[in-house]
């Protein structure tokens, strides 16, 4: 049977069963058999106190792969029913990267609670991973990494890893390191396994190894296994020594968590840090409602603009009824360009050749547009709203200038955000609509004047 | 030396003066030392003969390597410089999912002219891998999976292993299938090592094998392979029968192509096949184009509805001063909701209850956004613009409808377009945006209408 055929509405109720009739032996079974994934997506429909029920049957090394995928918000409220020895338990049988990583969401007075409840090894562990800054490659790996010196023979190799394998989290890429911990090469399982059993690993390794620093960013770490299909990335200090790698499965988690990021932010939402459904409500009206305020406050600023030409309004009333394809058709382009920069930058490194070829670029698709779109709007207003060629005029002019300059603006916001060292995806759309309403307003409006009133004169 | 440090700046030169000299013996260190990644990328900076000239010196079984990581574009172009003998060998040096990946962006003229060319053996399996449509698992999977029988020992199995290991894509997951390649169970090369010597694999595997059919979509297999944190899924066909794997490494790109089409439809763009800088120009133009000229298109419905009003405004020209305000707000309110209802259903599988679930938030959140919006209108349309409270109340009244109702029609679209089985990202944004003008004006004009003339008539 095929775990993916298993529907959680099935596990659910023979779980409640259980619980009810406080069925220890089943429900040792259902922790125990059962995929871990499939088992923490279960328990994370139940009310805390039945989940720490649930789990406490498991074994603890089973208890510890269980909690590992269980979302952060969940971890802590079961984290709060446990007592203290199952909870020590709990952390010490937890993978160094998965237990920091949980209790990283706690708060710090609750982690001072729970540390001196782990063995003195550990303790110092946790300590040190929690030491490195938030979102750093050294809060994301792990220490517990295969590592084996470089005078050793393939079949040695193989024999020792047999004896590390068990507290690993992956034996499939072997760190050759000297007596500091200093890393001397890599080598994968399968090259070890094909070599003749009395090769030197000094002679099989590779020494040219793709590494991180345990300060990177873990977006570097993740685009570094992204790029070469890693399946481990060593993490080094500032001696070169190995302290600790990061694994595949971190990236995909880093990458879809960027681009959630991006598609928020592109929007106009402070981030969530927590799934839609698991954020409370009135968190996720704040992160939307200061930005649509601020946005709100920018388009006061258009509104004086347009206050300020109210005597235009009142001789040409008809302006008004294309305002919102000039202020929109602005808007939009600049968050076109805005996004295709963001993307090619999160795909790739750039020069600042590729920078200016960018802007290059831009502007040429730009002024493409804005011809296409102006004709749309000349013959349109002139044809569909009978305005003579030169009212016409001025919808296709604005469009045109507004087109330009929203494709010129939308690949320099996130180009100048870069170069100052912020995310170039930092509220540079909403940004974008923000600041092109004001300037198509403007423009419209001053084309209108002088096109209207100072070359056609009353 | 980390290959992280070598910048292709400084390799390039080095090629260029190797390529002018005709430096074979340098050409083929380049090529079979240095990692392959690396290779590739510097390759696409060189013009597609040169490109070409520099792989044929490398080994064949590194030119396929070099190969897979070479962008679609640019193999077709370094395909189109190749002489037959070695295009050949090419084709037969690389994996089956690599082959088959640069087969798809070939025209099929091209693909019947290069097969001929192929042994026959590769070239009854490019036509099987060529044969799943497009996007499925089929179309992902390699064929190079390590596969083992249930009745051998462990120690059999390692033997076995070493013998396969060469030109499987990975040994780390043995597949444990009959004569007939049913799948019967999983079983890892870490479990192998970890196994006592004598233990049969029928004893030792893992039967409830994760697994997706052969033409499930692409994006289920990444899903499966994410959630279960897998190294490789294997692909069954109709009869249960193992016909290929998708590995860890293939999910990584899934997700990111995944998330630069949701970007770009966000922001009204086609989504590209290439990349930003080797789409063309006016590849990029049209793309963008089109959505703009739609999105002024429906401006103009917006312009009509403005022109239908055209007596109030005459009576009332501050209206306009607050158009941008409440057309926009409605707008980023609408794609604030349709971005996360988007992004919550790519994370989880929804049932009906979850999609009802979302409405009843969208709807609260709505309505707690528009109070909030609408307060600030109130207050900024009769402090900071003078307008008397019935005025002000226009203004503030009508965003408080446009915000909700932004909220609502963001929430529903994306849900809308999943229940008729279309992608919901498919232009949600833009057309929010679009919706929620002609619905806005025509808010805020009626609301003029009735308050200003029918209340507090004239």
């Amino acid at each position: 049977m095929s775990s993916s055929g298993i529907y959680h509405h099935l596990l659910q109720p023979d779980l409640r069963l259980m619980l009810q009739e406080n069925d220890q032996y089943g429900l040792k079974e259902f922790c125990d058999t059962l995929n871990p994934v499939v088992v923490a997506e279960v328990l994370q429909g139940l009310p805390p106190e039945d989940a720490q029920r649930v789990l406490a049957c498991g074994s603890v090394d089973h208890q510890a792969e269980i909690f590992a995928f269980i979302e952060p918000k969940q971890q802590i409220e079961l984290v709060e029913t446990m007592d203290r020895a199952q909870l020590s338990k709990l952390i010490e049988a937890m993978a160094p990267d998965d237990r920091v990583d949980m209790l990283e969401h706690l708060d710090d007075e609750h982690v001072e609670a729970i540390l001196p409840l782990v063995a003195q090894a550990e303790r110092e562990e946790i300590r040190k991973l929690l030491s490195y800054p938030e979102s750093s490659a050294g809060s994301l790996m792990t220490t517990e990494y295969a590592s084996l010196p470089e005078n050793i023979t393939a079949r040695e190799a193989l024999e020792r890893l047999r004896q590390q394998a068990p507290d690993r989290e992956t034996i499939y890429y072997v760190f050759v390191v000297d007596d500091n911990r200093h890393l001397h090469g890599v080598i994968t399982l399968r090259e070890i396994i094909l070599a003749r059993p009395h090769a030197l690993l000094s002679t099989l390794m590779r020494r040219d190894v793709i590494s991180v620093h345990v300060e990177d960013d873990q977006q570097d770490a993740a685009r570094q296994i992204a790029r070469f299909d890693l399946l481990a990335l060593p993490v080094l200090d500032d001696d070169q020594r190995l302290v600790g790698i990061i694994t595949h499965d971190d990236v995909l988690d880093i990458v879809q968590e960027e681009a959630a990021e991006d598609a928020y932010r592109q929007s106009a939402i402070e981030p969530l840090e927590h799934s839609y459904f698991s954020t409370p409500l009135i968190e996720i009206a704040w992160k939307r409602g200061v930005w649509l305020l601020a946005l709100a406050g920018v388009a006061l600023i258009t509104a004086a603009i347009l206050d300020a030409y109210a005597d235009i309004t009142i001789r040409h009333g008809w302006l008004v009824w294309f305002l919102p394809m000039v202020l929109g058709s602005g808007g939009n382009t600049g968050s076109q360009s805005c996004t295709l920069v963001i993307r090619a930058m999160a795909m790739m490194q750039m020069t600042r050749r590729d920078k200016w070829r960018i802007i290059q670029r831009e502007v040429l698709t730009g002024l493409l547009l804005g011809v296409c779109l102006a004709t749309f709007a000349l013959l349109a207003s002139h044809w569909i709203f009978h305005k003579d060629w030169v009212q016409a005029s001025v919808v296709g002019g604005t469009l045109f200038i507004v087109v330009t300059m929203g494709s010129l603006l939308g690949s320099l916001l996130p180009i100048t955000l870069d170069a100052i060292g912020w995310d170039p995806a930092l509220m540079s759309n909403p940004m974008i609509a923000a600041v092109s309403d004001t300037l198509g307003a403007t423009t419209y409006y001053a084309m209108a004047w002088w096109l209207l009133e100072v070359v056609h004169g009353p």
